[in-house]
């Protein structure tokens, strides 16, 4: 029989990755039941999911899913003839001109690979990448994974260790844990923005060795969920760094369509490193990380993602995609990241539908970030850093000290207590920062500010409510 | 720096799943570049890949899905009434009515695993399967996978062990590896059509241990790659010995749809465990899947399926949960599972298309079978048991010494080395019998039968003209 003491010791210290997700889950269930509650369904916002929250999916994407699934409509002239034409394309690479057969290779269709390494040169201007550094999978975290596994070993001193911002994406930690990797916190500046700072870095490298065997730094920029932008300068010593401390570099670039501060713009860490010259360009281990659930394209149920390996040793990189052997990724989220980094151009038929729907998400995710951001900053005892990208802000409570002391007594942490009672109260559901590893003498939340404007307005006044009723109950 | 020194040690052991895939890729590659070869196209029957072979998807799961997809399609009348409020259901069950969104739970979607359990109850007549018993997730290898990794633990002699057939499913033993799992092999009987004998099983078991510590049994009914059906005198007795150790039973019963075999009929474990009394039903863990590769629907690259959980300890089941809990899965494969455990029924629009589909997936795959297993029985040096079910024959070579001399002095396993001849010279490509851990005095080769009957015959055809020269060659 199979007792919690016979569970895999690696896999034992993965924790629910939110209790508060599935609090939020019994008071919609509660509702339903006809519960009696100040509001009539909860609003979440605790995570990045924006068909979910009401935002629409691009058009094109689904039409040409669509026609991928059901051929017969490739003769449905109501759809638009680009719509049509590149289904027919997209059919073609399937094996058996269905997307119900299995990907071809463990790295995913090589249409695909190739439209992604397009899509990479083409946005890192005068840096070429190749189809087979690519490899295809489902979803960014599927990726990081397979990436932690492959370099996951030993345990106590000896164990692998990586270096990841605190805070950090907030399914990190779990992601981690489950393959056996040591987290090492280096923490950003939130009085900068959430800038990397380099000392603090070395820091908590330093503070590492000893414990574990730290083997990689992983960044997340435009940051999630900081909503910071890297400037060239911070990488170009972040990857001096890197060289300097032989550590390979996991760059989780998942917001790179969502820049909307002034003046920001998304560089990558290839583009970046590419431009320092073939000392470090041909040795720094670099593996990038982009996927569907990206803001603008926001498929986020489809899962599907896809890394690009540079500098990795030959051996390694077939290792990694011999792991890959028995999993070939689902076809359809490739399809959708061939839609997605190869979109309608100017003359197509669809193109001017596609412009205007990234331009009204782009729009809503940029006044909506502004906004929230004024509205929590004017809130007492509530500091915001802007965000100027990406889809969270990530403001810090400033708690009564007796609410502090009443978490401690619960057994509970303060962010989270807060976050639950904001939820019990007002049918809100947020992310408490130490889901993404942040926890200092300051508490923090994160919400997702990528919904319509109205849910968007909704939140900001419940969280208003719930906020003064809090500080007027600790005065 | 990361070199191969650094790998993870438990991940050192993979190799790679088929060299004959990637034979068969570099083959097709070389005839689009013109190579003048005996034949003008690869035909590869090493894996159940239906849609790739030729065989069209059932209607009603592509239309359904590409109305959830482009939900405008709802209004279009050309579709069938009950596809589109089919499609209706379904996206209420998703959040935001969007395929676009994140499964609610890492479970997947209540609606499904609804249906999931409805469908177990109603095929397990008098057996009642609950929702919380029932995990979605990106198919069924990803299920045994998350199973796999819960129960593996240490290394050396307290290892993990699980027993498995030989023969067993080719993407077994490399799943096995990725999860740190010893793989202890129980031999089928070839002369009985592939049964399982308990006494095997036992000198299988007593075998491990002090080798490793055997806490699992997987079993693949019907069987892949043998088609063999298990009666349920058999499984009984199975049940007994797997209560009896201690040991968790994970039966794998992907090719539920398809037996086709005379007086054969597919009994789930569960049903056969739960008819054998309350002291059995009421502690021997089991754990089935079943995934939407399955032969009738084909949906192989839609990577979907589920897995029941019976008598595990809530704790650990508990953790199961939360080990998914980064990994919520694909909403798209999850709408599909439940098309197929919930079909049209008669008196919907759909029936009878459905009906006839199906019907014909399943006489082609029988008549295909009955004919390839009398077409391989009829060629010298070759014995074939009669597939019962599934979607594979399995003969048995028996090969020239002098052939078998040469493998060994080329360092390659003489049953791979006939594959790649076969494919080199016919354009074929059979998977070889020691991929499914079938390594004896005999040599064994794998095919797939479910295939349109004109591809099948021009397999059996090549693979004749081959054999014959083959046998010519060592007179």
């Amino acid at each position: 029989m199979t007792s919690m003491q016979q569970v895999n010791p690696r896999v034992l210290g993965i924790r629910e990755p939110s209790k508060l997700q599935s609090l939020a889950a019994c008071v919609t269930q509660e509702i339903r039941q006809g519960a009696n509650k100040p509001f009539k369904k909860v609003i979440d916002v605790s995570s990045c999911d924006p068909h979910r929250a009401g935002m629409d999916p691009v058009s094109f994407v689904r039409q040409v899913l669509a026609v991928c699934l059901y051929p017969e409509l490739l003769e449905d002239k109501s759809l638009p003839l680009d719509v049509r034409q590149r289904a027919q394309t997209l059919l073609g690479a399937c094996e058996g001109r269905s997307v119900g057969s299995y990907s071809t290779t463990s790295c995913g269709l090589p249409l695909v690979q190739k439209s992604v390494a397009e899509f990479i040169t083409s946005r890192d201007v005068g840096v070429k990448s190749r189809l087979e550094d690519i490899i295809l999978c489902g979803g960014s975290q599927k990726a990081v994974s397979m990436v932690l596994h492959l370099m996951a070993s030993r345990e106590g001193r000896t164990q692998t260790g990586v270096l990841t911002p605190a805070p950090c994406p907030h399914t990190l930690p779990a992601l981690l844990e489950m393959c056996g990797v040591k987290q090492v916190l280096y923490h950003l500046m939130e009085d900068q923005g959430w800038a990397v700072d380099l000392n603090e870095m070395q820091r908590a490298l330093k503070a590492a060795r000893g414990h574990c065997e730290p083997r990689a730094i992983y960044i997340s920029n435009p940051g999630n969920p900081t909503g910071h932008v890297q400037d060239r300068e911070t990488m170009e010593e972040l990857i001096r760094f890197v060289a300097a401390e032989g550590l390979v570099l996991l760059a989780e670039e998942v917001y790179q369509d969502s820049v909307f501060g002034h003046d920001k713009e998304f560089l990558s860490y290839k583009k970046v490193l590419f431009d320092m010259g073939k000392e470090l360009s041909e040795t720094v281990e670099l593996v990038s990380f982009h996927s569907l659930s990206s803001p603008c394209i926001g498929e986020c149920g489809l899962r599907g993602g896809y890394m690009e390996i540079i500098n990795m040793e030959p051996e390694v990189t077939k290792h990694l995609k011999r792991m890959l052997g028995p999993y070939t990724p689902p076809v359809l989220p490739q399809l959708a990241l061939q839609l997605m980094v190869n979109p309608p151009t100017p003359g197509e038929l669809s193109y001017q539908t596609y412009l205007q729907e990234i331009l009204h998400i782009k729009t809503t995710l940029s006044q909506n970030a502004q906004r929230a951001h004024e509205f929590l900053n004017a809130l007492p005892g509530m500091t915001c850093q802007p965000a100027m990208a990406g889809v969270f802000l990530f403001p810090c409570l400033h708690l009564p000290t007796e609410m502090i002391e009443e978490a401690k007594m619960l057994g509970v942490k303060a962010d989270v207590l807060y976050c639950q009672r904001l939820l019990e109260e007002e049918g809100v559901c947020l992310g408490a920062g130490c889901e993404n590893g942040q926890e200092d003498q300051n508490y923090h939340i994160r919400l997702c500010v990528l919904a319509p404007p109205d849910t968007l307005d909704q939140v900001l006044a419940r969280l208003r409510s719930f906020h003064l009723r809090l500080l007027s109950r600790f005065p």
